[in-house]
């Protein structure tokens, strides 16, 4: 049988930092804090195999047991605490422990091994029968809630009434004769509502607090946080048994979390929180807002507890330095004494996460490569979000409606309307709303809905809160900890500094500063972006990080990234952020403008080609005008043009004010103009009358912008630009489909002496990527078009998917969105095959990709390993396409 | 160099039968004549390969012309005749000559050699000016018309004046001297014309008609015809050049077109049209309506010309046996004498096809093999056609409305409006109209506009003229030579008996009877469909030989032929018809039923599957007994289920009144209703919330389904019926879908003890069909659904396709109709590799095709070589299928 179990006491242990997989985050970083000398309470965990053994005997049996003894045995020899008998009683915490870090999601017991015997040991211990009694009680509750399924509220509502008939407001202020008092009703709860006593031997209590922590892993809420994180059901959880110490001995005493790099902006100084006299459980919970570690406040460590806040600044860098990551520690004082209770890689924001990368780095402490495995590719999204625009703030404050302030505990600015649950979050999310979920705390049960909103804020809660953490891992802004705000969800309605605010209402919250706004305000983006936007940022300056690290990226990846753009002001974006080129400008983007709409629709609705003709005549200068200006911008870039794509129809007219325009433009007769524009109509457009079918039907539209482009590259090149335009054509199906109306534009191209514009086409069907064999023959670069192609592959509308696609991510019966993340299986194999399949003729054939995909982390990777040559993405997520190319050749 | 000129003559020559690819159909044919000694005119024909050198050098060069002057030298020596000089002078037929005969579409000079010399020497020859001269008008005409590019009503109209000036009506009547002046009228017209004298030499004459020929191939009705009937472009044609013979020369000569067999109903009897004293263009252009050589009528050949009509019967039982196939031969008797022009495997009406393959296979002439071969089994569907209703035919005809009759030229029932023009016929075809079109003749302009329509009906014309040959070609039935017809194409009227029909009126023709009436008539199964439903059809009725092929044809094929079947009468039919089982039942087509509609529209707008289920369960005895009704009319044969598959919003009410019944019978809100309607539309119902999907949101509707399939099994195999029910999910993407579904099924079939009844899935969408290695784990058949599988693989919707799929077809961007014909390079490769890797896995796997390409011959071949185990059509097409499979099995 291998070893189910394995011990850590001070400076040695069975276990060490590489052991995740068997120990968990937790167990992992116990063991090896114990062996490079950290002081950490005594104890062992047991591995991610023993979940396993518990799974297939459906119990916690004597596979487990055994060592599980035995090492209780080893424990209270080394600490001189036992069970049962004479002297102090060992007490245990007991934890889960996956291999990655989920808030929230496990339960976690404190106090175990109290019972009626035991609690007067602790007392006799301690010398202080209150605090034996409370945490007799914490534990009945915590063990009666997690283990024996006991509503919490039931144990609240007694404590409650206590705290009432003693007339105190705080558990802390409750007497020893109330707890004795409030000790007695938990148990007889114990019994009225499972019908067994509180179990009193502590082995048994164990065994009941092994088997709740093994069950956990597989609760709702832990599935759900898997699934969204993507993190596979197998791995099962670790349990850590570790002797208890205690935080809530009297004022010398207290608990707290702390980073060792401010974990909001990446500072290189220690952060955190903790609270005098108290429990863990107070902190992360935050149901009592903590003081900070460090700094000038009167209730800081730094000044209540000098030596002791020293020795967790060493401590803090011992870690740091050995686990060579940002460090989250979760320690407590017992009268004075620094115990580190935990500690594991923090979690950070995007800003702080780049920043401790990249100074890491600099320290020499990582090297580049692994800095940049540090920082989540998605994260970059973040870094470059909106936040709000100065005016529309100001008109806001202006008008009084400036709310108030909380913690700015996840970075970024959200405006949309009041939501006071998860249920309400995610229905108005559903039907496309951005809502802001108000919330008094956030627990695990809210997840769902934390997930559909936009932005989150809680009436209470410190940094590190559950509404905080969750938050900044899902990127989502989030201010916590607004004490001048009252949610009364029953009801609806908040309340704010004397302000009501209904359901439905409109907020703004930003999660940077804190600040809370009624009304919407609009967003802009990122001084980051700003900074970007006026070229090489200098050393200290905001935004050198990131440049620094998206400069190693460079280094490092050799797939191309180009962008999704098609205005000369996205162009500037996104060459400022990277991009290598244009793979995707959408010509029909440009037939929208004001000046052109009018001629658009004149010309899908006239008769005839002549009179068509006519109507394009007056398009082209405007065309080839768009594009002069994207060829100067991208000067020296490729650009690529695809040629008009969607159904004609979508650009027809539909309110009675347009049709009347248009007609009277046209000089015919409304009615008439109405059905024709219901004749255009299809039953699924998407598969219908579009791309090039377009231009095999009405010719002069490709011709026209053929042209178009053509008389553009003549002028800019003329001007002295570098133009490295290319022809991309959409929707083909059949190579004689692309051959016939290359053979038209060939010549056209050939007149102008403009040989070296190549014409390519999207592989966007499935039939085309089939058959790439013999478009590669007619076609000079392929894109993949893998929207189209995810859409046509599933037989699935992404306009459409809203009423059930959820439902699939849900049940799992999709891995993920595929429209987010590429589906390796099916259109991924279609994409190999593809590329595969023209290569084997044309080794060096061009082939990129545009589409959302081009911009997901995941996919890149795919796309790296697919052998593509570029991928296209929108502007904003060139960054994270950079990082991701990067990573992607990273890997061993 | 290859040989490019073959020889033949009585007894001899360089050809032969089997060297159609080089000599072209009519070439080989006169080349085995000879060698069987067949009376045939001597010639020559140059070959295809000689087509290629043309088009190589862009001319009738050298290589060309050197063998051509030496067959010229031999064929003066052989027949004692000459170009220039005395005695009789040489004259020629040229005629093109495809490998397969495409009539009209080719043209034909004759009386080649004829100048102002000769034709004095042709009148000395047979000492008959008129006729030398009337040969002469004629050669000019037709040279002028076909070689030299001159409008042929040009002639026409000198021709016109002078009938009018000499005041006769037909032709033959024209004087001597008229006909002399009438010569130099058309010499005239040519150098005004062509700024050219007409070529005197008969070489110069000889290679401008071989250039003509050459050049025909590439005309646009004969691009067309080629693209209609799928034959390559690279064929090219062949010329052959024949001495002339003359019918025109008396009472004594004629010529005429026969048949070897009836080619309308395959009766065993000699069949064919003939003119005295006229050439062979006479009877084929269908100018003069002409006698039949059997028969008692006192103008026919039997009566009039017996020793002759002897001898031409015994040719044409010799050319049968020879061919082993039924002939259909061009005639002329020069003052007496038989000569045989030309021979070829007859083009015949579909039934004639049958019972002409099938008596030939049982007099011993060919093996059933081959019996099999010879008929199309695209024309199986012709057999199976629906003809009128007599209660609709009688009401028709009682109202007066019987218009008259025509010649019966091809089978079948037709009702539609008139037109009288292609391009009319093409434009209400296209808007989903049927028409028929109506002509004083037909001629290869109409080609696209016969094809457009559903019935042809021409004024003048016999049973072998353009229109009636062209129209059995395409299986369109067709009235001919209705002598009481007047039509007006240019005011868009017709007269027929004193009645005026206008442009867009309807009528009615009868393509089996040539009978004509005014307005629609409702049309029924051919008495073929109700012989079959009667059960074995007995030696000498009608249907035996289909029914004897049909066994032959089971005899030969592997695969399984089933049936796309909703309701018990169309199962009863289609086993009539020989389906093997049901490859697809459509449960949503029972849901249209008027008992269930409403329900089915209160199941889809119900809120919450509480009510929904209430619903259902009105809904589920109706089903069982839909279910219950068709394994009784299957039993013993599979069928199989597919569960609810299109958008629910198909089903919902959207007249008003429709929403009114509704709203009442939910008792909700007519507005509310409309808004719910709303709600569930989409953009792209195709790919939207559809199938499976369905189940996934709505789990109780396929638990309805189910549960009813369950209780129909038992229902019936209580009764003692055997059924053999299959489970079928559509629009499946994932494994993990179909596995969630079927984990909820297969419990419900466990318990009612039907472990028997297996649960499959279609494959319609690329995605499946491209990770059939993961779904074969789950399902326990496929069918491949490849209507679905080619609008995803194209993304191409069929129902919006009719705007550009047309263009597509003509401008050769489409091999074929996707929809019609499988795409096997695209959508043919992911069917044959979904198949492998299922296969590849469990090398049993039971693999279906159900969607209209299962009832495509040419699909059905592809889907045998797939190793498919079962194709699925609509019932009329499973004779076509059970033929198609069994030829493809007999393709060496």
């Amino acid at each position: 049988m291998e070893k189910l179990v394995f011990q850590f006491s001070q400076n040695e242990a069975d276990g060490h930092a590489k052991m995740k997989d068997l120990l968990g985050g937790k167990g992992a970083g116990l063991a090896e804090m114990c062996r490079i000398g950290v002081p950490v309470p005594p104890g062992f965990t047991i591995s991610t195999q023993a979940y396993h053994v518990y799974q297939a005997e459906q119990g916690v049996g004597e596979v487990i047991q055994v060592p599980v003894r035995q090492s209780i045995t080893w424990l209270s020899e080394n600490l001189g605490k036992s069970f049962e008998g004479h002297g102090s009683p060992l007490l245990l915490s007991v934890r889960s422990g996956a291999r990655v870090s989920m808030p929230g999601m496990m339960d976690t017991i404190l106090n175990l091994g109290l019972n009626r015997t035991n609690v007067d040991r602790l007392a006799q211990e301690t010398g202080n029968r209150r605090f034996a009694l409370d945490s007799y009680r914490r534990f009945i509750q915590m063990y009666g809630d997690v283990v024996l399924g006991i509503d919490i509220d039931e144990f609240e509502r007694l404590l409650e009434r206590t705290r009432h008939g003693q007339g105190v407001v705080n558990d802390a202020d409750l007497s020893e004769s109330s707890l004795d008092r409030l000790v007695d009703q938990y148990l007889d709860l114990v019994i009225e509502s499972t019908g067994n006593p509180f179990p009193e031997d502590p082995y048994e209590q164990l065994w009941g607090a092994i088997r709740a922590v093994f069950e956990s892993w597989q609760n709702p809420r832990a599935q759900f946080y898997r699934k969204i994180h993507g993190y596979p059901d197998e791995w099962g959880t670790a349990v850590t048994v570790q002797s208890m110490v205690f935080g809530n001995l009297g004022d010398d005493s207290g608990t707290g979390v702390c980073f060792s790099r401010n974990p909001s902006d990446g500072v290189n100084q220690p952060y955190g929180e903790y609270l005098i006299n108290a429990q863990g459980e107070d902190v992360v919970a935050g149901i009592r807002t903590p003081h900070p570690i460090a700094g000038d406040d009167a209730k800081s460590m730094e000044r209540c507890m000098p030596e002791t806040y020293s020795e967790l600044c060493a401590t803090m860098t011992r870690l740091e330095t050995h686990f060579q990551d940002m460090q989250d520690i979760e320690f407590t004082i017992e009268r004075g004494k620094l115990f580190i209770l935990q500690t594991r890689n923090g979690k950070r924001t995007s800003h702080a996460a780049l920043k401790i990368a990249v100074d890491m780095a600099l320290e020499g402490l990582i090297s580049k490569e692994v800095a940049l495995k540090r920082v989540d590719p998605q994260s970059i999204a973040q870094l470059l979000a909106s936040e709000f625009d100065p005016e529309s703030k100001n008109r806001v404050v202006e008008s009084g409606n400036y709310l108030g302030k909380g913690l700015n505990a996840g970075p970024g600015a959200a405006t949309g309307m009041v939501v006071f649950n998860p249920e309400q979050a995610v229905l108005h999310a559903e039907q496309g709303r951005k809502v802001i979920l108000v919330r008094e705390e956030t627990s695990p049960e809210d997840i769902a809905g934390m997930h559909a909103a936009t932005g989150i804020l809680t009436q209470r809660g410190g940094m590190t809160s559950h509404a905080a953490v969750v938050a900044r891992g899902m990127g989502k802004p989030c201010v916590v900890g607004c004490s001048e705000l009252r949610v009364e969800a029953s009801t609806g309605t908040m309340h704010i500094n004397n302000r009501l605010i209904r359901l439905g209402e409109s907020i703004s919250i930003d999660g940077s500063t804190g600040e809370i706004f009624l009304g919407e305000i609009q967003t802009q983006p990122s001084p980051l972006v700003s900074k970007m936007l006026q070229g090489r940022i200098a050393e200290g300056e905001v935004g050198f990080p990131f440049q620094l690290l998206m400069d190693w990226a460079d280094e490092v990846r050799t797939i191309g990234i180009r962008t999704n753009a098609d205005t000369p002001v996205d162009a500037k974006l996104a060459r400022a952020l990277g991009a290598e080129g244009i793979g995707l400008c959408r010509t029909e983007h440009m037939f929208f403008g004001e000046d052109r709409i009018q001629l658009v629709r004149e010309m899908i609705l006239v008769d005839g080609p002549a009179r068509r003709k006519r109507v394009l005549d007056q398009l082209q200068p405007l065309q080839m005008n768009d594009f002069y200006e994207m060829f100067k911008e991208m000067n020296g870039l490729p650009v690529t043009i695809r040629l008009l794509d969607p159904p004609l129809h979508e650009f027809l007219p539909h309110t009675p004010a347009q049709i009347k325009t248009v007609a009277e433009g046209m000089g015919v007769d409304e009615n008439a103009l109405i059905l024709r524009v219901h004749e255009l109509s299809e039953a699924n457009p998407m598969l219908g009358h579009r791309g090039c079918r377009l231009a095999v039907s009405f010719p002069e539209i490709y011709t026209m912008q053929v042209q178009a482009i053509i008389d553009a590259v003549v002028k800019a090149r003329g001007e002295g630009f570098t133009v490295r335009a290319e022809i991309m054509i959409p929707l083909i199906t059949t190579s004689a489909e692309l051959a016939y109306l290359v053979e038209g534009y060939r010549p056209m191209l050939q007149r102008a002496g403009l040989e070296d514009i190549p014409i390519g086409t999207m592989i966007e069907t499935p039939r085309a990527a089939l058959t790439t064999d013999e478009i590669c023959q007619v076609a000079q670069f392929f894109s993949f078009g893998t929207n189209d192609l995810t859409q046509c592959g599933f037989g699935l509308s992404r306009d459409d998917s809203g009423s059930f696609l959820p439902l699939y991510l849900e049940k799992n019966l999709y891995e993920a969105d595929p429209f987010k993340t590429i589906d390796r299986k099916g259109i991924g194999k279609l994409v190999k095959m593809g590329i595969q399949a023209a290569r084997a003729l044309k080794p060096d054939f061009k082939v990129g990709v545009c589409g959302e995909h081009g911009g997901d982390p995941e996919s890149v990777g795919f796309f790296v390993d697919a052998g593509v040559d570029y991928v296209s993405c929108s502007p904003y997520r060139v960054p994270v396409a950079r990082l991701a190319a990067a990573q992607s050749q990273l890997v061993e």
